[in-house]
């Protein structure tokens, strides 16, 4: 039976580019991973030895850094966006263009302002320290017509100490869980979501943006009570598209990071829900999407 | 604008069971990862704090446990289906499972045969070592209808040190990459092909269709006088589908692990294809499809 | 040639325990990962297959989880102490006790103070992100006798993006990197310091010393100017040594995370120090201990 | 009160290089990481802002690259023989070379022998699939006068499906764990062993050595009848040293990765040691050192 070629994409993955602006003695600086996946009339590359159709994944990095000088970072979703239309819009042959952007976040280091030692405290215009925390990201595609942007964070680590109950599901012959009434809800927050703007009129101001999505996902958390993970994803999705009028779309990936209560009683103590075990595999895993009604869903499921 | 709850689904992740069969001194092991994926009337799990239609993550894992027990482990795809199959049955809320697994392969020790020592060996029935290498896949569907079996492989590098080329692409102006004419090609694969069977008939042979399957990607590794990694991918594909009836379609993620040649003439030395630094980011990353013709292709882009 | 049992010893490695303090609705968290390695009279454990002697690593797993309850954990160095001192005092034939632990650090979640909205915030009692940025780290060793109580961090990443300078070095026949006058220096500091407090008299105020040891360190990279990171290393071990007198020696390991300025001329831009590639391998190691004088060192090089 | 520079090393870790060896259409490959420490006359670098006394990393890296070429790679441990005297005796201030290296093995990839297809099979010359399983490591040290080779392996991951007991330890208020008679044992094998070799006469032949020491160690740990890890680390350090005349020490670190029992009793069935859960955290860690009598002890406690 004839077989053919089907989705195929390329480019280069994770080239990391940090932009320095130097304009005062206060730097400012901008640390991407960027990679690059192009699609379009490459049947002739995959089957006849032939690579005129073929932009080399080594120039789509010489773009990332020429970008990086030419058109500065002002956030990773406009640089993904003038990547993604350069791509498309200058080569022929490439009918879409797939930019996939995490971003490193850095904090100042301050040191004693010493006309106020150990009160105030001065910034070191050109010293930083790595945040830590999340990981921000952000998916930006373009197909010559539209664009679609994906914003996003990673590897946001939350817990709530109490306020989180699990009881009244189903029960079977190998359920051997017992209910909870007060239990620890801990998870790495994956969130992702999809902006309105697809190319027309100004882009949203996609740093604002980011942080009060970012600040509506936290106070969701911190503030529902829960009787399921289900449950706060839902409540965390919806603060979202509640607050923020340029997201139609937020999908959210939540292992249950388990802390198990550890049983003291064999040594003669009580856990009054203080001592636990943080575990890590098996996890429960948690996901879902939140989109305005009338919306097709765009974020792909894992 | 109101919000409507979309795509969500939920189970327990990597779940690592180990199966040991004791039938004779000759012990028999299988070492799998399991993560389970539910999905079906769980709007009220999300909305309303009633878990009523929750089967919890803790009982999907001891349903692997039980199951490994119960129906053994014969191959990691037969175990997803009997998984899949009690989820959706015995559970009238769940519409769909998707069963996700990693096996790990472990070999026998053998010791020197004492009749004949340092000519023959001998296995040592109950201890084995890791195999390394690959990691082999395996992702079963089920939505109560019908199954969709994935089989699959990653982290199995390889390497030509010769017959790769790669010239005659496009050049722009931000392209500085030189044409060659005979290059290093390695990648690290990650594979996955999908099964015709969707739940009638007998089942294949899935261990034997395993070892084929990625006996011809090797075989078409090493034979491919490539002119781009993208060809080297499509020649794995068609090679697949040409040698194995039970496969419908084949998806290939082959990062180039690049391995430049080191300039050595500043040290007065000449570098005939010798000495190679073995770069880790960036990376090319090509990914791509191959098909039977009429087939709908079901593998899930990354 | 007769051989003979050497240096040996055993224990639990990375339980992770999480203490909860409820004694109000404002919620206090400790995250511990914790590491016993204990050595003694353990000949017969190796050679006779006799485990009299041997106190199993289980039951020091529970150990760690019963003295979260018994004692609290006030600060990792305080619980590690105790540890150690039960270990080897309850023990006949455990003659030493070495505790790793790694300390995972977690802020609150603040939300909008409702009565100034967007103005103040309420911190949430019972609800935590973790912090990111540096782990901190604590060995504590006891051999009946005394202690010895190294404090650390690890993975803290800092960046200067000028104030540094790489020139003057020796050339020889495979030298070909080019001065610099003016480059990025980063670094990921892993951190250890002796302290002087060897079990007579009170503890020193743990938390106390961590928070201004951190601090000498980034403010003593931010202030100087560099013409090596070895110079760096060393004006970091001094200044925590010129204002901390609880500690006795410093070790620092700094990475040389490099970054290289791209060569933007082939399409027709000046880098004025603007656009860097961030690399992974290969990296300069910088590794350096300062102590006082008179003092024996005591913090093992990696 | 003052303080002064203690021990302190650097160089370029993690330089990646492959050597091919194209002498034939049967090609050779050699693939190492190689990391370089160099101490010796530094004070002023460290302290004055004065380079004249350092060989940059960057050499350092060049200089194991042209090796690779002027020396070629015969075995990691010769190639650190030549990088470790090069250092130290054509740079006056650098005193010490401690080169680090890691090795990856490749297996040739067989294709159906033509004339005999699916009996015999045939290697492809310039293909290759790396190995998995174990990564061999080498350090060699050389301070002007005298060498110390240590060779070893990580991440050689072996189980023993019974003849493992452990019972008749320690009782104490803090141990619930049953006696086991009959259990599973598994570990991820750490080797170091120290060659007696110090300069004088032939180099062993490392490649054979190496070989050999693997093969006692996994003998060693296939057959011996365990009652405690330690017992295990024992019998396979010795059984080396009772066979390699050329080892005079063997450091082993031997992780327990635990395989427990799934109780299977809630579900109406019987484990029967066929059904383990693997488990990553904690898991105890077993290290020890077996030693010629009369050998001072070279390999470094982690």
């Amino acid at each position: 039976m004839a077989h053919v070629l089907g989705q195929n994409q390329y480019g280069k993955a994770e080239t990391r580019v940090v932009r320095i602006y130097r304009d005062s003695t206060r730097h400012e600086i901008k640390d991407l991973n960027v990679s690059v996946a192009l699609s379009g009339d490459l049947d002739d590359v995959h089957l006849t030895g032939s690579n005129a159709h073929c932009l080399p994944t080594d120039t789509t990095k010489n773009t990332v850094y020429a970008f990086a000088k030419e058109h500065g970072i002002e956030s990773a979703e406009a640089f993904g966006v003038h990547l993604a239309r350069h791509f498309v819009d200058n080569n022929e042959p490439i009918h879409r263009a797939r930019i996939r952007i995490e971003e490193y976040a850095w904090d100042r280091i301050r040191t004693p302002d010493n006309s106020a030692r150990f009160i105030g405290s001065e910034e070191v215009g050109h010293s930083f320290v790595r945040s830590g925390g999340e990981i921000r990201t952000a998916q930006i595609t373009y197909d010559g017509d539209s664009f679609q942007v994906i914003s996003g964070l990673k590897e946001l680590t939350v817990m709530n100490s109490t306020n989180s109950e699990f009881w009244g599901y189903i029960k079977d012959k190998y359920t051997t869980l017992k209910e909870a009434y007060d239990r620890v809800l801990a998870t790495e927050v994956t969130a992702r979501w999809a902006h309105s703007w697809s190319g027309a009129g100004d882009q949203p101001n996609w740093e604002r943006s980011y942080t009060h999505v970012r600040r509506h996902l936290l106070e969701a958390f911190a503030e529902t009570y829960s009787y399921s993970l289900q449950q706060t994803l839902h409540a965390m999705g919806s603060r979202v598209l509640n607050n923020r009028a340029e997201v139609d779309e937020v999908r959210l990936e939540l292992p249950n990071k388990h802390h198990f209560l550890v049983d003291l009683e064999p040594f003669g103590l009580k856990n009054n829900n203080e001592v636990y075990f943080a575990a890590d595999r098996p996890y429960g895993l948690i996901e879902g999407t939140v989109h305005r009604e009338g919306v097709v869903p765009v974020i792909p499921v894992a």
